[in-house]
């Protein structure tokens, strides 16, 4: 099992404030001989439109040296489990949980805007010192 | 700039055998307000049909302690170069070189062919000891 990212606690903590009971951590899917580990399944305990929804949540501190680099794992991270998710478990909608400075300093860039266009990424962003959601990017 | 892959020499000296001219090394685009370097860029000096083709090529080693992470991150770089590259410069073709053992033990599994059909990867995979191409995969 991989090393927990550094905000995991966080976005954990900020999903169950937000209404969203945590039933995997991490989510572990075996598909075609490997072993994919996201970092939190979830389902939606409230709200008339997302009960009942299920998501899977990676969460990306970005702490390398090269945000760059880490961007291009992110995404590459993303993609792949979207996949796998795709064939293993269809009906759960996968989220890149992005911190908001992380957010602000490469996501909101235009070459941000246009990877999470081109890639259809779906992003939850949140205030890591508040524990809080502060966006939902589908 | 980053560090240069263990196996940037032996793709550009089969690069260079299979008669491609060496143009970039690496090629750095700027986009967005970041820099990006792909590994190798090259022009195809022989054959009919490539004559004047231009690629780019990102030298993947796979050297980590976690394969599956080494190919999250490739196909993260390779999906944000493509991106790149459609916009600054749309004639050259990207490709992700890989050795012949890290293709037969990822690329060539059940996932590995799915990612690379669903991603639309591009592959030039490599004979590291006899620094020759062996297989071009669209």
């Amino acid at each position: 099992m991989p090393a927990r990212d550094f905000f995991h606690q966080a976005v954990k903590n900020a999903l169950i404030r937000d209404g969203w009971l945590i039933t995997h951590d991490p989510l572990h899917i075996e598909f075609g001989g490997f072993d994919f580990f996201i970092d939190l399944g979830a389902e939606s305990l409230i709200g008339a439109i997302r009960e009942g929804k299920q998501i899977a949540v990676e969460v990306k501190s970005f702490a390398g040296a090269s945000s760059l680099s880490d961007f291009h794992a992110a995404v590459g991270q993303f993609v792949n489990y979207r996949l796998v998710l795709s064939k293993a478990d269809p009906e759960r909608v996968l989220y890149l949980a992005v911190a908001e400075f992380v957010y602000k300093s490469l996501f909101a860039t235009g070459f941000g805007q246009m990877a999470i266009e081109a890639h259809r990424l779906r992003l939850l962003v949140f205030d890591e010192e508040q524990e809080s959601i502060t966006q939902w990017i589908e």
